[in-house]
């Protein structure tokens, strides 16, 4: 266990989730092992040539932030980019195996109505709509089914927001990250930055490590304040420890602090629907959405193979704060957060010039951050090596 | 707003959930707007006789008393109950409508892991495990996708139990309530008793009305003790305001009252996939999950009917406790929890002998509760008078 891990802990959460993965280890993997998602075979429809997923996620203790902000500001509109963290949470699992039609989704929110209204539950429920028509509007066939609202003010403190996504798809159409292999090379794709389809400027977070970011960037005042934002077995040392006030000046793209925490997950869909259309899925080896787990969520596909990512994206700004408020180093900072790439293609050369010129079309950065070689320790399990700014190569 | 319905705010929690209601008022009914749950084409499969269900529920605050049991006894097997209750509050939603085969089930577990440890989140995911194989040894064909358990303590007091369904059925499968009409009878089917497939006596308790119940049966010797277990802004005159302790004798089925609470909610599926598979679906002309609005659930579907319920069957022990100990008269008693009846059949009188005859071959005992009738107040909405034990003519 690390000491990020430790404090992970001592606030109620947990960095790796070895717990979990213990309690789980002995449900199947279904009928693609390798792929980024789950997948089984196609209980749907019983058709040989197609399989299913059904994903859950969620925008885990984002919204706590979204609370306070909403308290400290009046800036209800927060609640509709919770949606979008909890929506492009699944999204972006789903699509990075290779599917972009035939999805149906639903969400579950619990409440407490001694704090939460009517009026926010409407604002996340609008949410998920303005989302969801986004996507269809770019080729994303997803539809919504609606969901359950439960006031549990027993046992949730404020308001937690969750959805799940299911798909039918072909098999042929699986993007299955057991065929990355030494000779790739890696693209990633910037977190940050406005998007065509976004309208203001994206800090890069995504809906992971927030109970770090959130401890860690802001200030104590917000301990009396908002006692209902924190769990209150966790030591009052590991709360709100940071110098920063929701509402002091970010410094980029006309954000506040508070706003660029809870910038909503940016959604790599519309992207990933045009790569698969102009180039096909046949030739990608592989896609990694890094979500929990960071830069090195990679570590867990693909076969005896070595990750080096020695060209990384720049680190935006966000993240830079975050590290040094949190005062942690490059090597977990990697591990937690996506460091300004959430999503990554790993493909034979030749499609790199491809996948960057149709980011770019976007107006998303993209770029060669590193190669596959064979993994000189191993041939089943897999390591990752990421070059920081100050020259260290940080080995996993 | 109900007396009871104040007391429900008071506690962070609503029975009617009209705010919810107001939120959600814009999003569509679907392709079936008069059946039990939300229907939309099939977007998963895009075939014109086919269609799908997306479904969304979860144990609600019945795990915080588990919780509570388990710190008071060490019976960690508790939580395999509250699976129960979130797997069943879906599939019998699903079920209502005609589903009995090609769903998908996934789960979201939040917990905050000061309080709540990776063992409990076994029996949990072994809990889904174990009633989605009862559920597939009795034809129903429901497959685990498995889920995601998400270490949320700053927003999760204890720990919060979820799940979603997804279905795809054929349109001619549906059973859709707009065919009830005048001269049907009402056939109600005990949620009590011991059904062969469960391995105990079960009390009747579903998974709503668990605000209530908890903090009106139980005493306030676990407001000091726990205080993890509700909500801090709730004024404590309504906290745990009863008499009994969790490990008094509840006097039926060898239960304590902590495991008659506890009950896991009971399921109808083998039942309802028999009675289908023998009768078919065509003549049912309407089936009601009585979950959250109880006995009067039934009000929401068909169309300018009065459902006169003369006959109920016997009320079980575990809800006239809740009576008691919370001082609540039957006409509140009868829009919360389902009283002895949480699934109810509306055919021809034909089916009649029939249906019991089932419901009986798995030890469940069913009956001729009562009859549909024209509503004489209006052509387009629904009435319905409950006859009370105590002779009472409640009508809603």
């Amino acid at each position: 266990m690390t000491n990020y891990d430790e404090k992970y802990l001592k606030r109620g959460a947990s960095a790796s989730k070895s717990e979990v993965h213990t309690a789980i280890k002995n449900t199947d993997k279904g009928i693609f092992p390798g792929a980024f998602c789950k997948i089984i075979e196609d209980k749907l429809g019983n058709d040989p040539d197609y399989c299913n997923i059904m994903h859950a996620d969620g925008a885990g203790t984002k919204s706590s932030l979204a609370y306070i902000y909403y308290k400290e500001t009046g800036d209800i509109s927060v609640f509709r980019g919770i949606a979008q963290d909890s929506l492009i949470m699944n999204i972006d699992d789903v699509i990075a195996v290779g599917a972009t039609d035939n999805m149906l989704f639903s969400n579950t929110i619990g409440r407490n109505k001694h704090l939460v209204s009517g009026e926010i539950i409407g604002e996340i429920i609008d949410g998920y709509e303005q989302v969801l028509s986004m996507l269809n509007n770019n080729g994303i066939g997803i539809y919504s089914c609606g969901g359950e609202t439960a006031d549990v003010g027993d046992l949730v403190r404020t308001v937690i927001v969750d959805s799940t996504l299911s798909a039918r798809m072909k098999r042929s159409d699986v993007i299955d990250n057991e065929n990355i292999v030494p000779g790739d090379v890696i693209i990633g794709l910037a977190s940050y930055g406005q998007a065509t389809y976004e309208d203001r400027y994206n800090s890069g977070m995504g809906s992971n490590g927030l109970t770090s970011a959130r401890h860690d960037v802001f200030t104590d005042i917000y301990i009396e304040k908002y006692p209902e934002s924190y769990a209150d077995a966790t030591d009052k040392e590991y709360i709100y420890c940071g110098k920063y006030k929701l509402t002091d000046d970010f410094g980029h793209g006309g954000l506040t602090v508070g706003e660029a925490v809870l910038s909503p997950t940016r959604t790599y869909a519309p992207v990933l629907k045009k790569i698969f259309d102009k180039i096909g899925r046949d030739k990608i080896h592989g896609i990694i959405h890094n979500s929990g787990g960071g830069q090195v969520k990679c570590r867990s596909f693909g076969k005896g193979v070595h990750y080096i990512k020695d060209s990384m994206i720049e680190i935006p700004p966000l993240f830079e704060l975050i590290k040094e408020s949190s005062g942690t180093d490059y090597p977990e900072m990697y591990q937690v957060f996506n460091m300004g790439s959430r999503m990554e293609f790993i493909v034979p050369e030749d499609l790199v010039e491809k996948i960057i010129a149709i980011a770019g079309s976007f107006a998303i950065e993209a770029k060669t951050i590193g190669r596959v070689e064979k993994n000189p320790d191993s041939d089943t399990s897999n390591k990752v090596t990421i070059t920081a700014p100050d020259g260290r190569e940080i080995i996993y």
